[in-house]
């Protein structure tokens, strides 16, 4: 039970996890459009180097903290797992926030400063209209389909491999990108590069991806029925 | 024993499954064509996202559903099935058949929609000729194959790395690119853009993959024997 | 026990599953010769798709055939088996090879003419000389040590992947494109496309590959120890 | 128990392995270097092939050895296990990283002969400044924590694809590029190719990595928590 870790080492997990994911994307970005000049391979190299951090990183935190990585994945199995012995509580859940939030920012400047960016700047990339918002809300509602479906199927130990999935499906079929995760997306705001949201785009994007995690949700209600006590919920 | 599921939730796992099957499909298609002015970039990233979202949703939904996805699947598994005590009713098997096809529709209007091409309109593309209805017959007959044989040998559990890994082999070295499946086929038709194939197109494809399938069926009587009752047909 | 399957059912294995991985590896070929303009796209498409129908009849067609797909592989598992119950008769090794270069015959043929190459020719690609004959020296002596060092280690299932891994490695590392399988190099040489090797050159290529198969059994000596007798060849 | 395997064989595999790791890399680069006209395929394709040599390798080699090709792994490895039943003895770890060194020296000798660049050169491109140091340094780290976390998890049989998955990342998203092993950084300096690093840049980058590998080592304890004896360090 991940829960009897301290929360510090949780903590810290998430931090350091969701940092080095957001190291990987921005990261990867800056190099794939330094070295190439197809936009295809490009993205496809963002996507290989981001879709594997992801997939190393939740393999190898999930027994510390869950790997959740994503604000609204500790919502989603918050929400799904209150009441039973297995919930977060949701101070915790405030902490996971809060760490993933201050991760992406430090992995932002991490990327930033190797790849000579300077220290954080603000994107300019303009990421919005219906198409966008309608892409995060799939993107957003299907991660937590991914998430929370495997853990009531009792297929935890196959997340590393399914979620780094269905980003990849994600970020090429989706008309946004496949960002969310809104640690993520903060991140990408403060870098200048391949992988950038304008600022002003943020509120939208967070926002669809909201939507797309109660959808998600409603989701595994459909597709797997309702949660039983103690069983539902992981993390 | 997923028969033991209600039929309601397993129906909505296979539209909503193949809809998103085809929206990774014929979005990633879109995007790649958009982004890439190398026709090799557009099929390496158009593969890896659909077979990317193929292997996660069968991992995910087989539990649920069994994961079909494809109604030659269905009809394969319902033959091979049949008069054992988990064999899928003929009736339930239509109803797999119409979801699939239902959302193959949506996850293509769902795809047009995202990428501005307006609500479902009809490809162009030809596809049609001996060396690809051949193509369409190799493909289909190694894809039940897979899927039986797994089964057969035991081995569901690698059927979403495998069938996911038949089908990018497919994509690439098959003249018809690999449909495989009347459902994708379907929605492909109704999406005028790089995964296209005319609406003229579709019943001489249709045709050549039921004869792949019941090719596929011999194959497997061929290589893993006679069925036992009581050991076949999973689903 | 495999060995317990009828022998013809065992040969068909072997002859469809060589038959399918030369079609994976030689239309995929003409199929990414015909798409792309860069070299190094052409070859990540052609490994691709080359290594995902490798390890999928792998893991399908093992509990069937042993899944050997590879006169040497056969040739190896024979000699390290001998004398142990699990041996392979050298009666039906002979079977298998024989099955695995008529399978590999008819997928080049298979891939010609749904390629539109007409029937079977011959290729003209020069494959020579010592760098090339060293590169299939080493190519075929690891794939050996990865084949009989997983069997040495119990680790039979991760063969599909560590088969693919090392071959997917083989093809950019070596200086002879690691072709490591006389049965595939027959067929690559009827068939004048992308992956093709001029007749002319097959002797040398057949020759360096038994010399790789000879020092990988020497390697798998050197590193896993003598074989205890019941406990080796697996196949 | 792998410490019970003679230290003959151990020393074998570690420097076969790490030997073969060194060709796959230089290697592939030197073919990816020749074939395509974009830096973002051949290091998609340097990529893809050296992480697939070392995932089969780490799988191959973890029975005979523990597969550390790597001397900063082993240095790890070591330090981690100091004091408990299954330490590794610090006399076997030298011999370890001597095996290493000369495998990867070994590897780019055949590398370079194999691809006609004479045998053994020194490369010219400089790696230095603070960017890179810092990429050596974060490369490192998250690779010491990728292996010795998943030891203790009790979760080694994932290293070959947690491995693998990380140095994709980190080959596109630190400024270095990932080489984060001693071992291959010597061999590296001796092919003057793709992946080449000039001599004079070795020091700096050796000295980033062995900071690397201690604070790696500092982050398995603050996530991981302090050792319990008698449960670390496998190898």
């Amino acid at each position: 039970m991940i829960l009897r870790i301290p929360l510090g080492r949780r903590v810290a997990a998430e931090a350091l996890g969701t940092g080095l994911l957001a190291l990987a994307l921005i990261g990867s970005g800056l190099r794939a459009a330094a070295l190439s000049t197809d936009g295809g391979v490009q993205l496809l190299a963002t996507t290989l180097a981001s879709v594997c951090a992801l997939g190393v990183l939740i393999a190898l935190l999930a027994p510390v903290s869950g790997a959740h990585l994503n604000p609204l994945v500790t919502l989603g199995l918050w929400w799904h797992g209150r009441g039973t012995a297995q919930a977060l509580p949701a101070g915790e859940a405030v902490w996971y926030a809060a760490a993933q939030l201050t991760g992406a920012v430090g992995g932002a400047l991490l990327a930033d400063l190797m790849f000579g960016h300077g220290a954080l700047g603000t994107a300019r990339q303009t990421h919005t209209g219906a198409a966008e918002w309608t892409g995060e809300v799939v993107a957003t509602a299907v991660l937590l389909l991914v998430v929370l479906g495997l853990t009531r199927a009792g297929q935890q130990r196959l997340a590393p491999v399914a979620v780094a999935g269905w980003i990849t499906a994600g970020i090429w079929a989706t008309a946004s990108g496949c960002f969310a995760n809104p640690a993520l997306t903060l991140g990408r705001a403060l870098s200048n590069g391949y992988t950038g949201i304008a600022p002003g785009s943020v509120p939208g994007f967070a926002a669809a991806q909201l939507v797309g995690a109660v959808l998600g949700l409603g989701l595994v209600r459909l597709l797997f029925g309702p949660a039983r006590p103690g069983v539902a919920a992981g993390a």
